[in-house]
């Protein structure tokens, strides 16, 4: 990569993002929500610099709380926050902030709205839904009632995508956004190790944006996307045009993606 | 969780694995690589306990790999192995070992079966691909010929599926596991908070396996899937058969699963 600094720890606007569960790091769940958070994220300039997939172990998302909150602007959490006893994401981060983890009156009411008031709905299992840890401010969830939470610059989500996405869309104008990382694709029909130098030659001269090369086969044949990606729209589309033409001076016939 | 000890790094057979690329962390491609090797590392006793995702930056790649190969049996990595300025796996590993990068003559001669001795097939991008960390053995690739390779505990793989699964077939006999992390499900049409309260007393009853509670919807009802992970058949088998006589107690038709 020519430049690292969309990437680096030195961007002052990268996130990351902790998945907590066992169904991940087994392979039970094909994860979808690293894809949306991170387009997601992109789009706001914040964009994700680490994810990790951490088990329902308390010492292991502590740990992965405390080393990524001081490390980025923002840590998203997916997982764990809903009754059974695997759920262990609240007290995990009220430990890492080192606070007591408390009922909240604001959540129990929410969940007593959601659930009714008749004996035995709202439980003991479904009101540990409304434990935070203390002095943090709710996420709404509007599918299905318990809340997220977020405390410092950490913002804890459910794992189910629907509910996620749901309490993601609450948490977004929370969010201190930078420039959106913008970016435009070339496709090549090239093999990679025939355009692999001209490419480098373009990174080479421009050090403010990245460029991504990946490799698929269409049809038993090469195709390349080849992804500009920085903050400065003319500068991202002046570097895909000069991708053009080095590839239609080796031959290719690029097409420009959106 | 009941126990921590299949998933936390105390359990000497768990691995982890790194994802090197930009493009998973920009939402610009949807990982499978997680879930393929979870589910073979599980079923060969070698369970994923974390998974990073990493941006194309050396210093990241390096204080992964670093970290992770301390804590884990064995470090798998994915992307970043081929011909273009953006595939910088192989010198960040070199220089996570503190060994330089050298030409691997059998990669070069693998190469040069592959591309022909056309002249200008076999370019320095090309080329690039035969270098690997001094003291690594060659892993093979199948598909299109630039391997992948071993060195100490880590194994570093293509990016691309079809490719990152071929390769995995060859390191598979290299691998040294434990008995396979078994799992048996059972699936309940219950609300999760109401059957979080028998599911965390049989849980505390069998710390020797773990269970995870998966809730879905399906048609506007809840389908929950129970998850026994352990690696003695019998005691996972138990588990879930007393999870099955606490549900159908509280009302529910369970079915067992695989």
């Amino acid at each position: 990569m020519a430049d690292i600094r969309l990437m680096t720890t030195a961007a002052p606007n990268n996130t990351a993002l902790i998945i907590i569960g066992d169904e991940i790091l087994t392979g039970r769940t094909q994860d979808v929500n690293i894809q949306f958070l991170a387009a997601e994220l992109a789009s706001l300039g914040l964009p994700l610099a680490e994810i990790r997939v951490v088990p329902d172990v308390q010492a292991e998302i502590v740990e992965a709380v405390n080393i990524l909150r001081a490390k980025f602007k923002y840590v998203f959490t997916t997982g764990g926050i809903g009754p059974t006893h695997d759920d262990i994401t609240a007290e995990s981060v009220a430990h890492a902030f080192a606070v007591p983890l408390l009922e909240d009156a604001e959540a129990v009411r929410r969940l007593q709205d959601y659930y009714g008031h008749e004996p035995g709905k709202l439980n003991a299992a479904r009101l540990r839904m409304a434990n935070v840890p203390q002095g943090a401010t709710l996420i709404d969830n509007p599918v299905s009632a318990a809340p997220g939470f977020c405390i410092g610059n950490v913002f804890v989500m459910a794992g189910v995508p629907k509910i996620m996405q749901a309490m993601f869309a609450g948490v977004k104008p929370l969010l201190h956004g930078g420039p959106p990382l913008l970016s435009k694709t070339i496709r090549s029909h090239m093999f990679e190790g025939d355009l692999a130098a001209g490419l480098t030659a373009v990174a080479a001269r421009h050090a403010d944006v990245t460029i991504g090369s990946y490799p698929t086969m269409a049809n038993g044949k090469p195709l390349i996307s080849l992804v500009v990606r920085g903050y400065e729209l003319s500068k991202v589309s002046l570097v895909r045009d000069e991708l053009s033409q080095m590839l239609i001076a080796l031959g290719d016939t690029p097409e420009e993606l959106p």
